[in-house]
């Protein structure tokens, strides 16, 4: 083997400069040739492609994003578009490819091997919703811009007596939501895996209220059935003793500069990852499962979900009191 | 004299509780009694008070609000209050008051020292829209939550080749949109000062776009004519290159711990709110004029409003190119 | 069961304060009455308690420290210490005890364990050196102050072409040495548990230096053979290419606000630990097992070290290249 | 005019790389052709020149230290060594030059003004120290720096009834002291403009502990008379109440992204610098004066020293009670 490509796919997570960065020296310690193919599957389509040495790979651990830029492709299901990346791979001498990105970008990297080529996934999601993993690339990072946001809402509900609901995103894995919610000492946490009405909701809260509390802060995922601004609404024509404000994360959750947790964890995936490829391995996805990194077939990762462990449900609705 | 009364008003902003260490610590220095009123105008009218010791306001300065919590009580316009406000403090001994807030807090403070009370006004607001002063508190903290926000949304706009519209805060005056899109490198800022069209901002950043730029950064402030989500919808009807998103900061912009500038220049105005008290001084506001603290009459300062500097539009204008 | 006793012990870690508002909200929701033990051992053995409700732990979840005030107490290895803390505890009504701390703390909570009072013991050490979970309340936090520590000299060392040792604590064991240095991206990390002598680190800088790097980054644990100081003369004698400059991080590695990894872990120990006791358990301390809590008997944590891996020594040195 | 020089030069500074984005947009924008010198004096001597697009700036402002890079080069006091310089900016048709750095920096400026080439210089200095303008590039930053490191060893100092001694930069100069230790609430500040024994600081920390205060923290800059490691020795050995630690924040207050304060002065200061010679101007720096840009005569600045104000000095002393 020669030479290796890379990519990152998908939505951008803060720590896959980390895992490129772990791809290529990893590689050029072992003698391969490395190929970034810049914006995602449709520059794999369209062969654009670039040769990267060690130095280009300086200085950009710490930077969020992703220096390939990325972007979604959905064209790439088409088995003609697939015929063409593997022309393409096959034009730039590659004889192997590591995609870094979420579950779409995981469907991809599947059809690439079904078809003959040698490729190992690595998942990078803020919304931590690709099965097979229990951390991907960017959660922790994004659980923390959350939670500083939080804290920040805490600051200004606290001085105010007054009642924020915050949406994270999350359309149908609520972890993030329930994570974030959890650290940032929520009163109430709305998520898709659990249905919650807005008279609930209030209950939490007049309760909250009742108890002395200054403030009440409620997370809502932005796939919960219940939504954030159908919620505020609601909330504000029950009496509940607080008035809320609708704040909306939005962007921000997938920026910044990765965190310790996120450039270790895109670092291990990166140089795994290349090891797979060496031992030949094909077909596989990186996953961390308790501090180990570990493989699972792309096959079973495709087309499942990871869903938010409800023991933390509990564990909130406790805390809250 | 004996006893010192101290609150803050109005929308809470960071660098309150740096300011009320300064005014607690100062005023003990000088042998008086500290009152703490609670919870505003309506906490004066209501006599919810309670003394302070010098350990009360040990380990606040770094912290965000207000810990005597603030609030809006627009009845306060009425006499009958300002009366019951008076009759509250002299119940509880205080013979003078620090008022620590926004333009509509000077507006109470003003009113108290026409009624014979001695007063001194502190500016606090993010906004910076307080007239008689170049910086207010909590400004700068507002500053670098914005900047740290677009930060964030550029990583992942150059990653994707997107482009953001960021609502600020700043209802009538464009200071902290304005000088938040320069540290940002926003391609465009609207604010209220400046008439815009969609048209125009469409130019700019299809110009940008063809000049090779990745990403392009819009911020309006919330009081701009041209409102963020109607700018959202014709951006992305109009071809300019780039796909717009929306994010609104909100109230995350309000909340967070001081900067190095809030904490030095809520101590400032702290010390010297109460040493004018010390002077006999009355119907005063302290404001930062160059590098140093003086002073302005709150009747010059009420029912004016400060603008945001045009010399900045032209500066960003230009630094966009 | 009515009453449960709670303590801080030994160095203090960010997240001991989440640590301890999972605790008595848990023991309060379970219908306990708690008590807050200031001072660690000494405090627990002179009587130093107080009662606490949910409100007394409201607000603290960010908060570095712990606002029960730490320390070392070295003479409870005496027995005459340890049964007037039983005995203090007797007579307070406190029927079990949770002890968040180090390997020191842990020892102190066995000998009670021995003398039949019921304690659950919480793993709480920046340096990650106890044995028995996968992470300790306060690392992730550690590693988060250091890798901006070194981000930060890193953009001082490019901007001259310089080379900095950066000192981190740990004494007997280099986890946080190591894993910073991973996320630091430095050029060679040296930790207590692999000798490496100064020629090899100046090879290694020299090799760095002359495939072109900018800069050099040498992370020194606290404990290594080879100290940092000693380090610096050495390099500076030898020709890397660069000139070296020293870092002693200290204390700073110790504060901050918890990071979103350390409130949910200090969280999800604190509740564990409540519900073992609810349960009859004693003398186990909560530990990280992969994602999950498990116990280990205090006899097996006690007297044990945990080391760093060697796996991520092999990862920094294959990455620096 | 047709062609711009710029570099930076001396100790770095964060903000610098947000000024060389203003210069050389500023420059573009107004047809100049822009080069850029590396490696400061040394570079300019040697000719290591290229030229800027506006492209090449793009993503600078928020990033730390200088991609030009700096570094000290004392033999440009030679004026074999200006002469080159100037041949060398003649050879590369550059017919002026910016000089953004500290008072070193402004004293090589000042010569090849003498020498008949038109220069601006910049201030940018993290100890504001140059003489003529009220904040360089860089102070705000590094004051924020180190705010954030004394709220860290806060928490830990609450945490233990500890004392720390906090060495921030500053030879001469003791406004980073000052200041910093103002808004880190420091019990003590010992800077080289004013004289204070070790007695006198036992005396206000035995006073501060007395009075019921949990931690204490005195800082005290590089250049102070009575150095950190002497007074730790001294102060272990009186009886305070408290234990001492040292820490010496070193080069991590040079490095951080740079905060709006400064990526504001700095874009401010670089149009003016480029402005100033579109009009003609030689032989000036450009200042803050309140919140005015305004210039000064090189020859005013060189040789002079700016101090810190001693008002501020009396302030720390107040508010620590």
């Amino acid at each position: 083997m020669k030479t290796l490509a890379v990519m990152t796919a998908g939505g951008d997570a803060p720590g896959m400069n980390s895992c490129l960065r772990a791809v290529v020296r990893t590689a050029l310690n072992n003698n391969l040739k490395v190929i970034a193919i810049h914006h995602a599957y449709k520059g794999l389509v369209e062969g654009d492609f670039a040769e990267m040495g060690a130095r280009d790979v300086g200085g950009i651990i710490q930077r969020g994003g992703t220096f390939l830029e990325s972007g979604r492709f959905p064209e790439f299901v088409d088995a003609r578009h697939q015929k063409e990346a593997i022309q393409q791979l096959k034009s730039a001498q590659a004889e192997c490819l590591v995609v870094i990105g979420g579950e779409g970008s995981m469907n991809g990297a599947l059809a690439l091997h079904r078809l003959g080529f040698q490729v190992i996934g690595v998942p990078a999601s803020i919304d931590n919703d690709i099965y097979g993993t229990q951390m991907a690339i960017g959660v922790d990072t994004a659980l923390n811009t959350n939670m500083e946001a939080i804290d920040k809402l805490r600051d200004t509900a606290s001085s105010h007596r007054r009642a924020f609901i915050i949406e994270t995103m999350g359309r149908e894995c609520g972890f993030l939501a329930l994570i974030s919610g959890i650290i940032g000492g929520a009163e109430m946490i709305l998520i898709p895996e659990q249905e919650v009405t807005a008279e609930e909701v209030a209950a939490a809260i007049t309760e909250a209220h009742d108890r002395g509390k200054t403030h009440a802060i409620v997370v809502v995922a932005e796939g919960s059935t219940l939504h954030a601004a159908a919620l505020l609404q609601k909330l504000n024509e029950m009496k509940t003793g607080f008035e809320f404000r609708l704040t909306i994360l939005g962007h921000i959750q997938r920026g910044g500069r990765p965190t310790a947790f996120d450039r270790l964890l895109a670092t291990r995936f990166g140089v795994s990852a290349v090891e797979l490829l060496l031992e030949g391995k094909s077909g596989l996805m990186v996953g961390l499962q308790g501090r180990e990194i570990e493989t699972i077939p792309l096959e079973d990762v495709c087309g499942k979900k990871r869903q938010a462990n409800l023991e933390y449900y509990r564990l909130a609705r406790m805390l809250a009191k």
